[in-house]
């Protein structure tokens, strides 16, 4: 057993590829824009057993960029530029990459047809500076772009002994994603002999970081020599990131079960999928298959529980939809909160938060009523409720139950924390009610 | 006036001063962390006219960090290093710079006695752990870390004809940023004569990347030599990016009103700010300022173009609330679409964006009712409506508009984009009013 450790850990080193990440943009490098898509495309590689192991980041600027592409050609495997690709004048990546490879730019008719298509179909007429975007350099293959004007592209380089690939992809962050996941990822699996890696995401919900650990105390002990483990806390709850490297797919894939199965078991209710669904998605499956519709009345979350919900296609099969009661009167008029409970509780309160959940559902005709009313700050507190007090509410035939939140001073952090706790509530309902199969 | 402006722009060039920052750390390689620290460093120093011309990211690595070292010395007058200063055998970033200034590590007492005396005040012992970070390269000028427990360095080295500071700073946000205000700030404004920057943001709504560079047609010829323009789409608009370089403040603000005044004649009522506002800052300012109030109904946007509007502070002064309809019977029980303009036009049509629109203000009595009906995908289309049809309208007394949208085909850029227009419907509408008013 231990030999066979051994066997995979070292066919795993020496499978490591090196990348490295160009990000150009002026904005990157002035502090407007944080770069997002070097750590994107990091875990991307990551992921498949690519090791980014530098990231440059240089302004608009064909010096800058050139020197910077000579030092990654030097040292990497695999050399991804993004940014730079847009069509006014200051943008020079493609132009700086045909002139380090010694070649030249053309027009690729066949992109800029299927953008000028795109275009059409709207009803719009395709802008002359968006041709700029289709020359690409001579030598390179196209990696189209079905979202953007910009099209990637990728060549071998390199020498026959040592060969680098390059890759461009644009540097819109959902531009580049697309790109990276369907173009530059198979590329590289083609390319390059890769280590077997594969990951498993535990998401869980409604349990701080600090107690899911105390819940899951011995699991470094049940990690052994393959598989890792990362917390990744955010205001949507803490995901578990599991990572095994091996030989073959199948004692990856033993391992990442057997760990998977001991937090599950410890984890409980708090874990709700391990195949990467939001919270959203997991909660709009439990509806779906339980036949169960949902309405919310919302006032401090201003539409975000709708906006989450209806993030999933196919939610008008469940969701019957909600108000926004931002006014009172809203609340009295759309809702059917009476003036009396507002008057005595105030709108922040246990009552108004039930008397929203249920009106909401009656109105709507829905099986489900869910509401939420507070103060995000950064102003409107009191002493009595302070900013972060909110009042989550959930209603249905037979049942009701209300949550005080108590969040912190950020406006945006708190809407998303209401939310969360919100949709949470709800999944905890369905689940207790026996819908509780994970994805 | 010729011969001024070149005397401005070589003492300008002449100021120019070059900097380098180096991240540290594999949480940032493998995007686990995002590299918040390079874009806050970037704005701090560009604000004080200092050019981060490159960043670099690499992990805890003596190697890689020694090659980008010596690489950033070889171009910068100022780098700066931050990140790999903890306690644990993996924080390496001590060592390097000792070893690649050959130096070595002395323990520095007063610095520790410091981080020892404030564990004490709160009762506790400080760990031997911390010890290695009061490691200090002999030579180099400490730079205290009042909330951390380690220190930063700093150092002039290169020749007497190219001198490069160089400043080692910790890693955790706010103790790396804490650092460099009180730290590395002063001691670059000390030894460097720098030039004054500004930037101005001006705000587009309503108008694509090249549709605007097409109406500010000559604008490259208005720069002049100290001024750079950039363009920064996104889904929410088109940012354009001011920058000056000047020797006075007073020269620099002229340049940026003049190329802003050339900017805002052409763009016309496409631009809205010029201060960085929000879109949903500038509609919340103007429906403020016109005692304007709002309610939406939304089916297709599912809450969001509410949850847009709430997410500025004070919006409950504004917002009346709104409807999410997402089912036929929400449209026509709560917003009061009546059932024939249903069934005789369908969901998504002028007709029923209309009566939504009409029906939203009336019922929570407002004075503007918006509203959105379409299809976002990626299902739910048909040869007539594709995915990506989406009516919006605005009604107000006297006055009612609806507009077409032709979205593309991913549900998540549609929200954003159908959302996007909404608001930008209202505020022209609230300009066309008269309530145009740049902020």
């Amino acid at each position: 057993m231990a030999d066979k450790s051994s066997d995979v850990a070292s066919a795993m080193i020496s499978a490591m590829i090196r990348a490295e990440v160009i990000t150009i943009g002026d904005e990157l490098l002035i502090g407007q824009t944080i770069n997002t898509n070097a750590s994107w495309i990091g875990e991307a590689l990551g992921l498949i057993g690519v090791d980014v192991r530098r990231v440059t980041v240089v302004g608009d600027d064909a010096v800058e960029m050139t020197r910077s592409l000579d030092a990654a050609m030097k040292e990497a495997q695999l050399v991804i530029l993004t940014g730079g690709l847009g069509p006014t004048h200051d943008d020079v990546t493609r132009d700086v990459v045909a002139a380090y490879f010694k070649t030249e730019l053309v027009f690729d008719d066949r992109f800029f047809n299927i953008v000028r298509e795109r275009f059409e179909r709207r009803g719009r007429t395709v802008p002359e500076s968006n041709r700029t975007q289709a020359m690409i350099p001579v030598g390179f293959d196209v990696m189209p772009n079905p979202i953007g004007t910009a099209p990637g592209f990728w060549k071998r380089v390199g020498t026959l002994k040592k060969p680098v690939y390059v890759a461009v992809v644009p540097g819109v962050p959902r531009e580049m994603k697309r790109m990276v996941t369907e173009q530059v990822v198979p590329r590289v699996r083609d390319v390059f002999d890769l280590p077997v890696i594969q990951h498993r995401m535990i998401h869980t919900s409604g349990i701080g970081e600090s107690h899911l650990q105390d819940l899951l105390e011995n699991v470094t002990g049940q990690l052994g020599d393959y598989v890792r483990l990362a917390y990744l806390p955010s205001l949507e709850g803490v995901k578990l990131r599991l990572s095994v490297r091996s030989r073959t797919p199948e004692h990856a894939a033993k391992e990442l079960d057997r760990v998977t199965g001991y937090i599950l078991e410890r984890a409980g209710r708090f874990a709700f999928t391990t195949v990467g669904e939001s919270l959203e998605g997991a909660v709009g499956r439990l509806l779906r298959s339980s036949g169960t519709s949902v309405a919310v009345a919302e006032s401090c979350t201003g539409g975000r529980i709708l906006d989450r919900l209806t993030d999933i296609p196919g939610a008008s099969a469940y969701v019957r939809g909600g108000v926004v009661a931002y006014s009172n009167d809203v609340k009295v008029e759309a809702v059917g909160v009476d003036r009396e409970t507002l008057a005595e509780y105030g709108a922040v309160s246990e009552a108004v938060a039930l008397k929203m959940a249920q009106g909401i559902r009656q109105r709507l005709g829905a099986d489900v009523g869910l509401s939420a009313t507070g103060i995000l700050g950064p102003t409107g507190g009191t002493t009595d409720k302070p900013v972060g007090t909110v009042w989550i509410a959930l209603s249905r035939d037979g049942m009701e139950r209300a949550e005080l939140c108590k969040l912190g001073t950020d406006r945006e952090s708190n809407k998303r924390r209401a939310v969360t706790a919100v949709l949470n509530l709800l999944r905890l309902d369905l689940a207790e009610r026996g819908f509780a199969d994970l994805s």
